[in-house]
């Protein structure tokens, strides 16, 4: 007997729903490519290109708006190639990206079609970019509604897959608590190149490096500190909505 | 590459610390008898008898301080024997349950010599019972200071054994939010056996066995409605003071 | 001088408002009965019939929308009428039930129509279900219109009637704390009776009777022990989002 | 059927447990003299003159500790009397009252002694005086321990009479949110007389007086605008650790 | 090197966001008359007159909604005359306030026309009131849209102005905590002439001197006891949603 | 008119009270040097060496419990040094430090001694060092026992000096909130230098650099993204358990 969610089978589908075209690389990128090396299917739903509120560069340099989504778009392709996922553009409109039922519905149907047995998305606070909240909020709704049989649409209803919320930019101010530590170490430079798709934010290169020693640093203190760990152990932190469910305290 | 409290590699010791005779079972019974049955070795620290605040049955039977702590103590012995642990009695005087260095170096000292890849303990509130939280403080202390290479005493430190906070008895008064749901159906019977045991407490067999059912639907619901678990799970609950570290999500 | 919402004057009329039509049965049918047994006026609004969300069984038995909103119609009212209060059905969609200014005005009606002197509704939190929530802001947003002397629509402004938050599927994951235990001993036959008329749901009849009896186990923990209480005490748990008014501590 | 902590029986013993000779005064003055007009038992426990702490005036006027005791021991007698409330001075030292298992202790055998219906003290949180939290927490403790057969002494064990928290000089700092609030209008003028007995502390007097009247039209708001409420309706706050026990909402 | 929003560099720009007409004066009167004082510019904001749900007294003596706006508008621009700022009406409608796109760009126009240095507005919970958490929203989400060099419109981007979320009418009740005590002793007789412009709510004129005096006795004891400040000291208390920017810690 | 905790009156005595000989540099050498380069005066009290708990590589070398010590306030003593400070060793005993009414009274006689305009501590949790809380708490009831005149000693009462409590390892376990951002840019280098006299614990230079430029980014986001500042800011985040008291919002 065994749970969909639960370590003892390997997850086989994993959806990530994020509010921006880079947000996935830098908060989850560990994740996705551990995912993809196991030979598993990742899914991002990018809801806008970060075209308004994350393109500060591309307006300075004079791009219109739709240069600029097409800049975002291509850049997240390529990010999510490196990393091994697959990648679904919404283009709903950012800043402020806006929670409707339409967008929710595409984002039942992608429930329904993708089958994931882990979720990603954005904590459910952030006091510096509304949008990413209202991601969230629409990612929970989307997998309850995928959930009821009464509720219209094509494909299956899904079972109850777990959340794992991402790290938000300021996590202190956004009332993250890393509830897990993921060791992503063995697909560290399959990380750092995706970031490196990202030209329109390369000073976030180093920053999200920074995190990601950082992140390590803890999971050794946590782990205790003579494990034999690699020395340069990195890692992402994630929240959970919903309680962890196990045949095994550990 | 492995660390010792993921799942990865399975626990072999887990330690357990508690205020009074009776709350391993109540609250941990189904978690022990999952380790023992995996052939772990689980050691049950009893700080107290739970000879005044948790006997008031045989308090009203005429019993005096020293027959009442034997009665708990043979009890406490019988339900870990039908766990599957061991047991030691600290026998530190309960109601109130006061931390002391003293008491606080004696499990220094059952750490190291236990060298635990799990700890149980109470959570760390709880208004209707002083002592618990009194236990919590100490046993994460105590882990604590076991860490320290400059700490003395016998046994070699510890690593970082990952904690987890069993459920009191009026969670929502207590701030407790179920984190992790243990799925104790295999071994159900053998915690109702260890139940069975504590003579003087009989009006809670029910009341924790119900417990165990509503934990039970909590968890399938979160695991999702159509999975084909049996009829009737039971579970228990715990909070994690410490994030969980993990090469996975799921 | 006595105030409408002190138990000084026992309340004449009760508003409860919900979001599917199992909610009033489950959650606060002892007050509900109660309320009715001592002569009172109990109304309880319905916003919809839970057809897409809370019905899982019809639609596998092949039922369509309209049927099974029948279903639902006919449960609820069977189940109203047994615990002596009268039922508004607004159909206005489960699964998501979306918060519009025209649903919080037809509430801002019933209040005024009503005049209640206690208000019974969901809590503010449920991360397993957005309807209980969007139910619970337009109950309060409603009862504040609806005493504005500016707001119009036909029908008196209302004083500030005390509101009581029923307790949630899962408290501990909704932030749900028992601040009131209504002893529902008296009503507690009414109770189960109007819970078996829910054919659809009857996987929940015993659900909820354990949570009663837990219920009254922790009202007599809180009562003290010794207090001659029945054996089998029932009881409902509530949260106050407003401060108890009263002219004696006790 | 009733509880003794219910409003259907009326209180008939009250216990104060507070810090300094003057905190009865301001912050449950109300209270007190309301239960003593109704003909009830009410004591008072000060565990400390507020000799040190509470006392800057009477150190400016160059009087020794032996002295300053005096001046607050009379006062506060005086105080209680025209209240209606006996007095107990445990003279535990202030600044810091240190918790101890004597002071308690003696604690426990008072309420014993008193068997109270109805309890009152401190709240669990006050960055700006330490004592106040120490004697919430002694307060809480003793209850408890007075509840438990096994722990030993003189007098019959208590019942669980409810908690009242009153309210700290800076609630906002203290995390102190009013949960009750208490008509003390009927005797506003003995609660004024007490204070006035406050030689020490005159420049309180008008402190507490405002807050009576901003937490009477916190009272006002809460009932409802319309009630025929005496215009200077005066009110005191408190807060619950504790559910309500009730057999009916309102 | 300045920052513009730290103390080195007065601040010259002022924009306070209010749901009422007259919520600047009782809750940030002292902050703008002080700015005023000091040379700056000061925009109000006022999102609706209030006339629904703050103008019982209006509506009771037979005014129609436009009457009642008119006199609300009034009130409202004699007080911000007597202040020193600037007034903007918006007549979005209150009771309920929604937000929507369209008002929240309206006022993205307006940060983007005023530059502000300084940020006033509601905090973001009120139970007793939902028009002020909607302007605490639109508030915080236009400014974060005017920061944006993708977000269209005219005028030029924003910087990161601290914002300052002034006292809630029941503080206690809203999580309000006082991060910010201003001292307004020296422009207080403005901000009393300002308050007395508002005939419509006289019941509030003494209301709010006691509570400035409160304010003003909780800055002498933070401030320290012995400091040689005016024996009647005014202040009015602030919450910050985002961090305090320094070179000097004091 | 100016207080002494105001930034209009430059601090001329700041108070740092640590729990051990490191904590002073990584998480306060910032504000230290930037007071000491401001003129002003900086006391470091020391609770303990750190000799137990955070002397692990010292202790694997082989040294005694002496030399440690040793070790420590020599490293310690430089460190002060650099940053301009004064330094004394209460020499408590680490891992654990208790809370003594001994210790916190030479800590009172300090407050006396030094009349600190500014003190700097450890925030209020942290579960991963019950030593970091037992200072705060001891530097936090000293202060308030410095205040009463009543509390015997030599040395003059002080007033309210702000407190500001630094960052702790593991940021968001502890519940920290960065209130304040102080920029620590001009006096990076002395910092670095400071961090470099700690030879013990080398691993962490480069682990508070990475820190301060995460913080000093953060300072950067929230005073607006087009300031002229440095392009590496570095900065130190504080929370404050009391609020602050201004002339002028900013």
């Amino acid at each position: 007997m065994t749970y969909p969610n639960a370590p003892a089978r390997p997850p086989r589908a994993t959806l990530v729903v994020t509010a921006h075209a880079g947000d996935f690389v830098w908060r989850a990128g560990g994740a996705i490519a551990l995912a993809a090396a196991r030979g598993e299917k990742v899914t991002i739903a990018c809801l806008t290109f970060g075209e308004r509120g994350e393109s500060a560069k591309a307006w300075r340099e004079g791009r219109n708006l739709e240069e600029i989504k097409g800049i975002r778009r291509e850049e997240a392709e390529k990010a999510a190639a490196v990393l091994g996922a697959g990648i679904r553009f919404f283009d709903a409109g950012d800043h402020p990206l806006v929670a409707t039922a339409e967008l929710t519905d595409r984002l039942v149907a992608l429930y329904r079609e993708t089958q994931p047995d882990v979720v990603l998305t954005h904590p459910a606070e952030d006091p510096y970019n509304g949008d990413h909240p209202a991601a969230h909020r629409m990612a929970l709704q989307a997998r309850n509604l995928a959930q009821a049989i009464g509720y219209p649409g094509p494909g299956g209803i899904i079972g109850a897959p777990p959340v794992f919320c991402f790290e938000p930019h300021q996590p202190e101010m956004s009332g993250f608590r890393p509830e897990v530590l993921l060791d992503i170490t063995e697909v560290w430079e399959t990380k750092r190149r995706a970031m490196e798709c990202l030209g329109a934010q390369q000073h976030l290169w180093d920053y999200y490096t920074d995190l990601a020693v950082r992140r390590g640093v803890q999971l050794k203190r946590n782990a205790g500190t003579d494990l034999g760990l690699a020395h340069r152990t990195t890692a992402e932190a994630y929240m959970r909505p919903f309680p962890q469910i196990t045949k095994e305290l550990g």
